[in-house]
């Protein structure tokens, strides 16, 4: 932070510099637009919104939790996105596209207690509608329409999905936000699809370049089978899978507290899962799971276990296993989940830590319902499961159920990450224009828009100044701020003589002079020539 | 409808004969579904929906108006977004995106009449909401926000806007649907971006081969010069243009008396106003707009008459005006607009005609509230105009204002024109694997795992089928059924020796053999080499 007040600080001199020396003033705009940029990055790192204070007569600003993208933020998303498309569709997956909201009966009774952060839309006439919570439930409920159609299927969608959710904008925790959902539909043999799944998950997370990264993976069986073995009532085994998906936040005191005093759990079964919750490991995990005699003689603990020896085996085959931690304590909030569960954290997931290794706790910010975001993590960046049965919740018949397994992949959470680690937002270049048309004096609005519309239908990405009459200096400004690799140049003497000249903009020779003659009739063959140079 | 009909018939009797032979599985599966396919685009075609009939506990369906997009609906959208993505890029845009819902203030006051269409988010507690009613509001309010970085931005933004209106669903009218946005911000000489604006729009109709259109142009000061001459009180010139603006779709006669009876005109200024819409023409009907002495003694009709003559010019020289109906009768019936506004529309926009040429009048199916779809036309399906006082609306200084031009593609619109003249769903290619692993014998699984991987590792779009022991059959199919142009052949022998069989499969010989033998090794480099020339 210190250094952006630096960074501030020099701008602010360099633009009081320019301002004085009286420089071109399309230079001195590019400057403060740098400087604005800067302030404004602060401003988010400090978690001061300068947007509230203008005093127009509407408040201007969007809804909480939500944010704009401007061009360079948009630049650095689609990368991510087809980044991620691309994996997806190296392993056959095809794409659909559902609602952004949905019949509210749909998304009743899929999320738990989390249901209270679904959106609904107002009683205007006609249907009760809320917004997709997530890009799961819409899917499933695809699938049970189309069962005809689709007994399986390899599907991604990236969409944005809402949530009533406490925000921490600068950790990519919002109440609008995408996810990238990739997930595989249909009846196979057990532990392939989901095997395929985990080895997605882990090429994503490598091509994406947010550092090293492990998958916490456990399997709802084994969990409901430690639950039962520890003597938690049928009834209320949901709720108590709720509280122990809170370890990643919460101390174990904290967790058990909750099973005690909120969900009536006798403290010594309570005591008896914190024994099983606190294990982690690999493959040595799991064979010390197989000696547990009481676990094993659970039947459903013995499922989840015969399941993880067939996927260890598969994502050895894969090369993934190293990014794998088997971990008893994660429990996953949904619901529909029945099978495997996984979660990708990374170093920056957790909440901050003190130079001596103190976990900082989660606070909220003073006199506020808000999170202070120095004191909260990103959270996991990818998570995911087998849910068997969410289809058959939507079916008309038991053939109507659709087995799936399946990942989402918090972009935002990946954008935080990515824009805390590599990238200069400043530097993003978000305009792909190849070639700008100029002339040296006279103006000649009339030809500077006919080679336009040349190089236009030769495909060509070409702008020119809109002013009848533009200084030349105005136009190189154009090109350096946007690094537009070349210049068609115009003269009228030149043009009588059926000539323009073509400017190398990234080569240093500066000024009106520089630059080859072509013929008009060549201008667009030599600059097709020249771009694909580049 | 009927050549569909023939189709399903003939499927039917297909899938029978297939059947009674006992042919494979997934060949019969396989057959199943193009068939439903088929039933499905008829029902569509005959307005009737199928998905409603499942008997399940839930009512499964999409809210009203709003619909799924299957994989190949989807691989005809991309291509959609992609051609106009690629106009907008080549003229120098960027992209922003903006929160789907904002600040119901934000919305207040924009829309005129149609204000009735927005959907607002329930009350739970904090800020009220409203889904985006377009992509132009939002953009001018980010324009308000961030007007110290963007004195000027061409910016492109597809995403999907609400309206609660009544839907035509074949015919793209729906309350979810896309918008492709592409506006100029910035103060700059005049008409110079508003050409580029028309000339982009030129550029994406034609690129996306919706066969022939015209773009109907007109100025907001021309219209309201008209009223002004005419003596339409200056209170009553927005709904009176909004009254016109239906002239589209309704027959003059029900426009006046909506003038007359419903906004309270005296209907000798209706008649006047009657005479002036009626108009339409290009350069010439400019002409003799600057004759009429009455017209041009009006500053308004002056100026807006000032503007057309130099756009006129500008798109001669980007080579447009053979495109463009100048038109009186069209208003557009948003409030923001202020200066030159236009609609682009095809054939299919109006609605059906009979043989002898009478226009069918839009009719509601019998005893419901919604259109008989074969009665509703598809629309225009791109607009726009110049809105220099909107971003203004929102600014705290009359410097914060930034005039600005712009266009809106309706998407959905580009999409029922390119279902009904071009493609045929069930031939299009929505997967994009190009190399399939199979095993002849044994199952051998986890061999075509880890080819699988190595060809993922190499960046080859690859699949197995996720059974343990597959039958050969089935494997041939899925290449079948996806096109899937090449496939690794392994057997225990083979692999023994360290080779696996690399077949083509849109070559004509089938079954087992065929197909030629590499070294494990060189897979990829072979795979990589042929893959290339497809």
């Amino acid at each position: 932070m210190d250094s952006l007040k630096q960074k501030i600080k020099e701008k602010g001199e360099q633009v009081r510099a320019l301002k004085a020396q009286k420089a071109d003033q399309n230079l001195v705009d590019s400057e403060i637009a740098a400087l604005q940029e800067l302030k404004k990055q602060l401003a988010s790192v400090t978690g001061e919104d300068n947007s509230n204070k203008s005093k127009s007569k509407f408040t201007l600003k969007v809804p909480k939790g939500t944010r704009d993208y401007n061009e360079k933020e948009m630049a650095i998303r689609e990368k991510v996105f087809s980044t991620i498309i691309s994996v997806f569709k190296r392993h056959g997956a095809v794409t659909i596209d559902t609602p952004v909201f949905e019949l509210k009966e749909i998304l009743a009774g899929k999320y738990g207690e989390d249901s209270k952060l679904i959106y609904d839309l107002e009683d205007q006439g006609g249907e009760k509608c809320s917004l997709r919570y997530d890009l799961t439930v819409p899917f499933a409920r695809f699938l049970a329409m189309n069962a005809s159609q689709y007994q399986n299927i390899k599907r991604y969608q990236i969409a944005k999905v809402y949530r009533r959710d406490q925000p921490a904008m600068t950790k990519g925790r919002m109440r609008e936000f995408y996810q990238c959902d990739f997930d595989i539909a249909g009846s196979y043999d057990p532990m392939v699809p989901d095997s395929e799944v985990i080895k997605i998950m882990c090429e994503c997370l490598t091509e994406l370049d947010i550092g090293n990264f492990t998958i916490k993976l456990n399997h709802r069986k084994i969990l409901d089978g430690i639950f039962e073995v520890c003597g938690v009532p049928e009834a209320n085994i949901r709720p108590i899978s709720s509280a122990v998906d809170k370890l990643d936040k919460s101390p174990w005191e904290d967790v058990r507290n909750e099973m005690i005093n909120d969900k009536g759990l006798d403290p010594i079964i309570a005591d008896r899962i914190g024994e099983y919750v606190k294990l982690k490991g690999s493959k040595e995990l799991l064979e010390r799971l197989f000696q547990d005699q009481e676990l094993c003689a659970n039947a459903n603990a013995k499922a989840g276990l015969n399941d993880m020896v067939l996927l260890f085996k598969y994502l050895e085959i894969f090369e993934v296993m190293d990014k794998i931690s088997f971990d008893l304590s994660l429990a996953r909030g949904l619901d529909y989940y029945t099978g495997i569960i996984y979660e990708a954290i990374t170093e920056l997931s957790g909440p901050p830590t003190l130079e001596d290794g103190t976990k900082i706790v989660r606070k909220f910010k003073k006199d506020t319902d808000e999170f202070d975001e120095t004191t909260v993590g990103v959270g996991s960046i990818a998570a995911g499961g087998r849910y068997d049965n969410l289809v058959g919740m939507f079916a008309s018949s038991k053939k109507g159920n659709i087995p799936c397994v399946g990942i989402s992949i918090g972009v935002e959470r990946v954008f935080s990450i990515l824009l805390q680690k590599y990238y200069k937002l400043e530097q993003v270049k978000a305009n792909e224009v190849e070639v700008y048309v100029m002339a040296v004096a006279d103006g000649l609005l009339e030809d500077r828009m006919k080679i336009c519309a040349e190089l236009w239908n030769a495909g060509i990405k070409a702008e020119f100044m809109y002013k009848a009459k533009p200084k030349l200096q105005p136009q190189f400004s154009v090109c350096d701020r946007y690094q537009i690799p070349f210049a068609v140049i115009i003269g009228k003497d030149e043009l009588n003589i059926g000539q323009v000249r073509i400017k190398d903009m990234r080569s240093k020779e500066q000024g009106e002079g520089g630059g080859s003659s072509v013929k008009r009739s060549d201008m667009i063959t030599e600059l097709k020539r020249r771009l694909e140079k580049i």
